[in-house]
């Protein structure tokens, strides 16, 4: 059994180092810190190492105090995990720490993951990386307890987009089930997570929402982000997150197309489609790529310009 | 026991009548169906008469074939039950139909419950009037099956907002857990029930977005409807749903105030508070009422005029 030989390697390890993605999300930070906990109610001496700074929607998390982001020097250590972490360029400048140590583990779910490390605990059917992590604690005899708790639930809700994505099954809700038992707040975590949104986020939305438009029969939508909006919004670049969304959610969208301007005249598209258009196969044609429901490219021209070549791809494909 | 009264009532008769509450919402649809499917499964007669017709979200749910409006005549009924409905009026001019039966049931999780039945089963621990359907079916030996699964999610998830609200308990997960057991495709009915918004409902919202003013260092936060923009929109009253809750999610706000028009100078407010502020005592001051984070009055003059007064009075509570 593959958890057991990792539950040997802590015990006989001392000084641990867990280490999420590069860009860690609300799985990637919830596992680790949450593993850190467990680990230190062991005994253990654990560190989280980051490679930015924690995001600010994520800075309430309990225990963040195991939390570094690196830089280029760490301490030494007995053991090193990469948790949710597909590949060895999503550690960053970190990879580092990785290979600084001969025995390595990586805990992941997901389907690329190219099982990177001497003990690999890949786990593609779990929805997030947080339920194995649960899982791995249990089976280490580790009570929970609310922060712990609270950094699982957190990498779970997340990960399947409130318990709305495919990969919520049956055993997300049992875990999330005794998560609450052992004392999350869910509304206070969930409004912390998922209402809370920076004005400037708010007042891009408010712009691009004006300049929606909607063609081929209601089926298709564009929305639009020049230069000239974000700076009107006072906005950057990561509050464009979320933004194809509003467009693809519209009543009758099928496929939906963020246009966000780089420089002059080049734009990044952003695709997203509904039930059965592979959005893919577009942005292949002009060197991106992606998923049938997400995909993106880049492309040259005007706004105007753009709009008519994906128009006419996509009428291929309604 | 109740339930026992409950069950032996309904093995005892043959044409059964569910009424959910007037303005039928998830919960209350869903649990009523489910429970007409699961009651034609062990052989009876099962009705549900809704007040209006099924609103456009819930067209999808599976056995609305046992859903009727109800104009002004119903078929004859052994028992009533009364579901999610917190008193008589909340059953519009269905009373008829729940007046003409001797015997009747009223299941509800609502607090406010007037226990207006031959037997009451109030749970007000219980997060949805789905949950309680739930366990009901359990007791009678019922087995779930996708249909009724996937209108018991649908009671709960939107009763908890997705699993977010503080009702949210580890029950609701175990319990949606068994249901996803059971077939609910959790994605498709998320994104139907959550994710769907019509294009007028969008457009308004990039509207109302634009003439956010934020205010008392950033802890107040206004958003406008006129009836200019309703028009711009092509929207009506119903598309105002939740755009307080915008104003509301902005970082640092704590009171939001939707300002919406009725006609020349008569405005509708509904104030919500994030944390402290009871936001009931000024809506109170204005003939309105409600509770602590969510309340609503009217008032008369321009929109600058109003904003001056709520400016005044939120200061004080800041």
């Amino acid at each position: 059994m593959i958890e057991k030989k990792i539950i040997q390697a802590i015990e006989g390890a001392e000084r641990i180092a867990l280490l999420p993605h590069v860009f860690a999300d609300g799985d990637a930070l919830g596992s680790s810190i949450a593993l850190a906990l467990a680990l230190s109610k062991k005994g253990k001496y654990a560190r989280v190492y980051t490679e930015e700074e924690i995001p600010y929607t994520y800075d309430f998390l309990p225990g963040k105090e195991y939390v570094e982001a690196f830089i280029d020097q760490a301490e030494e250590f007995d053991l090193v995990l990469a948790l949710d972490t597909g590949d060895l360029a999503r550690l960053g400048k970190r990879i580092k720490i990785f290979e600084s140590n001969s025995f390595t583990i990586n805990i992941d779910h997901h389907t690329t993951n190219t099982e990177f490390a001497s003990i690999n605990l890949v786990k593609t059917s779990a929805a997030a990386t947080g339920e194995i992590i649960y899982q791995l604690t249990k089976r280490m005899g580790i009570s929970l307890d609310e922060r712990i708790a609270t950094c699982l639930y957190v990498a779970i809700a997340t990960d399947t987009g409130g318990f709305r994505y495919s990969n919520t099954t049956s055993l997300t809700h049992q875990i999330t089930a005794d998560l609450i038992n052992n004392g999350v707040d869910v509304s206070r975590i969930s409004q912390l997570v998922f209402e809370t949104v920076p004005y400037k986020k708010v007042r891009l939305m408010g712009l691009a929402i004006d300049n929606i438009e909607i063609t081929e029969g209601g089926k298709l939508a564009f929305i639009t982000v020049t230069n000239e909006m974000l700076k009107r919004a006072n906005a950057s670049e990561e509050d464009c997150d979320g933004l194809v969304n509003v467009a693809r959610n519209i009543e009758g969208v099928e496929v939906a197309a963020l246009i966000r301007q780089r420089s002059e005249d080049e734009f990044k598209i952003n695709f997203r489609s509904q039930n059965y258009v592979d959005v893919s196969v577009i942005a292949h044609r002009y060197s991106g790529g992606g998923h049938k429901k997400a995909a993106g490219c880049s492309m040259r021209g005007s706004v105007a310009q753009i709009k008519e070549i994906i128009k006419k791809d996509i009428r291929e494909v309604l």
